[in-house]
């Protein structure tokens, strides 16, 4: 290791890019690709028109983007109006700050708090890893709860006691995604009522990756709560994960500092313009969502039939499946060669928090997940 | 501002968007943008056709990017080893960090290094504003030193001593621009032995964003110099500066760990394709620079004859300009008002380091800026 860089790097872990996106391990086209959560399905032809005809007649490729993204920042606060319910209209672009992927607004969050020591982030594991990750890379310490076995409810006593007893540096932000991944499972009640109770000194992430898929947000919590910020992003039910956009909705001051600390031209003009292009056709994109709605209920239903598995409820466009067996030690074991075995047969599926995430895909291919869950299950004796 | 927030954010201001590139003040297609040192030309049709066809046929929206940018660090091995004429060819794919912009990789190179009170940076003013601005983002001392007036030579006493009385931290890297902007000059000889002459404990890191207008570059000396990493760009002569692709070329260590501290996605697909199809295409990019070169003689040949101008020489594909007045009083004043005035008129130049910096355009622009600036310096009884 160099002189000049951090010792605290050496022992410091990467996020593993996902195989599906790995050039080393290319792409073969009979591979369900349902580990990382994506829509299974591009842009219809005719976005990718308008997207092609904007930047053959629109973007000049040699100029800097828009460093200031102000009318996507009005389309994000149009819909995210809109979809909360919210009446009458009460964000504006003010409340909107755009990065590329919710991933550069987690670690903006995180140097605007947490640097040279003055706070740690609280999550609840299982969950999303690049909050620690990303806290990790800027040397801020990770304290982690972990959750009900059965619901996946956060431990709340042993989130409260963190908060009051970590001390040097103290928590600053709480990290949690609603619903979570990868136990798909919705904040309640009473998550909802401890976020609330939190000292306006924290502030709480709120990860609504998923919320097209739930219909359930906090955004219309807002207002009372200047220390609330809500991440969403274009890369899941918008289909955008190849262009990076994310966007954050907070208090314009919270937003105000989010600019400062980003990079001036974050977003390249053509994502710029496929998130403007998505939402200004919503209704289009966002019919697919029944589908993996029914989809979902389909592989649920079929899965949770069978004696060694056990399938959750699921509030996202994923399911989370574990293994019943009574000899805990095999069910590690057990767990990875299913996971393996999927991928032999041509399903890629993520292993995380002692589990199988599945993202819902095509029709077919969640036949397929299933009838391959069953078939090397059969072959494991199980 | 809010408890959560790192106090020393308040006072910090952020990078300024250009002019040109900011939504609140809409383009004319009168003005002469010549104010962010961009090529002036977009991608010759047929590339934009290329970069389209790859779009619809191969790019699935849907689907995250690749992650590891293996083909693209590649084609960019192969551009370094053939455009530094370093035979047989040396660096190769593990020489290779890509980032969105250069902007990221700095940000990433001062994360790996000066976080956590564990080191500062020196910058020789004026430079690239973004060293100085993403270190204070972070946290971190910029210790900045002056240059010649006359030849922007960095003051190499001054930087010397900056580095051996600096402590609580100490520089960990030195940044240079090479030519460097917004002064137009490539390293003298006593700038790179100096460089040389550094501890292996401190990072060197050198921008080679104008190299393609300069063609002189240090890359050979990377075999010798694992502490040295040298930065380059699509964003100029490349004509990609909407899409934001930058790279970094260092000893495979040091590009392990930025490939630790970046963000796993943060370059779009799009991106990718188009980096990818610029190299490719190079001859046809590149054939350009010989005008810009030319173009920049025209442009130094005519101010230079002006009594009040001074205009040094260029290795890039700008000019820096200021004003030889004998009152010094008069001098910012005078040159606010030629800035000014040069917008009103139709060209956007930048003001900086008590000068103007200004890009060479088309043959057209620049015959406009010549006669521009000399009407206005003639209204001004200059």
């Amino acid at each position: 290791m160099f002189p000049f860089i951090r010792s605290d790097l050496a022992q410091f872990t990467a996020y593993k890019p996902h195989p599906s996106s790995d050039t080393a391990e290319p792409v073969t086209e009979q591979r369900d690709r349902l580990d990382t959560n994506e829509s299974p399905y591009d842009l219809p032809p005719e976005l990718k028109e308008k997207l092609v005809w904007t930047y053959q007649q629109v973007i000049e490729t040699n100029r800097y983007p828009d460093g200031g993204h102000e009318n996507l920042k009005e389309a994000i606060a149009e819909y995210v109006n809109e979809s909360a319910t919210i009446s009458p209209s009460i964000l504006t672009a003010a409340n909107i700050s755009v990065g590329n992927g919710s991933d550069e607004l987690i670690r903006s969050l995180l140097i605007a708090t947490c640097l040279g020591g003055e706070g740690a982030i609280l999550v609840a594991n299982p969950t999303f890893s690049m909050y620690g990750i990303l806290a990790k890379t800027l040397g801020i310490p990770v304290v982690a709860v972990s959750r009900n076995a059965a619901n996946f409810e956060i431990d709340l006593v042993a989130a409260q006691s963190a908060i009051e007893q970590t001390q040097n540096p103290p928590i600053r932000v709480v990290f949690v995604v609603h619903p979570n991944s990868p136990t798909a499972n919705p904040l309640t009640a009473s998550e909802v009522a401890w976020l609330r109770s939190l000292s306006e000194q924290i502030l709480v992430v709120i990860d609504e990756a998923y919320f097209e898929f739930s219909q359930n947000t906090l955004v219309g919590e807002l207002a009372q709560r200047p220390n609330w910020v809500i991440l969403r992003t274009f890369s899941k039910a918008f289909r955008l994960a190849a262009l990076r956009v994310g966007y954050s909705i907070a208090h314009p001051e919270a937003i105000a500092i989010l600019e400062k600390v980003r990079l001036p031209y974050n977003l390249p003009s053509f994502s710029l313009a496929a998130a403007l292009i998505a939402l200004q056709n919503r209704q289009l994109l966002l019919n697919s969502i029944p589908q993996t709605l029914s989809e979902r209920a389909k592989v649920i239903e079929a899965l949770s039939h069978h004696p060694s598995l056990e399938v959750t409820e699921s509030a996202a466009n994923f399911i989370f499946l574990r293994l019943k067996l009574n000899n805990f030690h095999l069910q590690d074991a057990a767990l990875k060669n299913l996971h393996q075995d999927l991928k032999n047969s041509g399903t890629l599926v993520r292993e995380i928090g002692e589990g199988l995430r599945i993202t819902i895909g095509t029709p077919n291919e969640n036949t397929r997940t299933i009838n391959r869950i069953q078939d090397v299950l059969a072959n494991m004796n199980f």
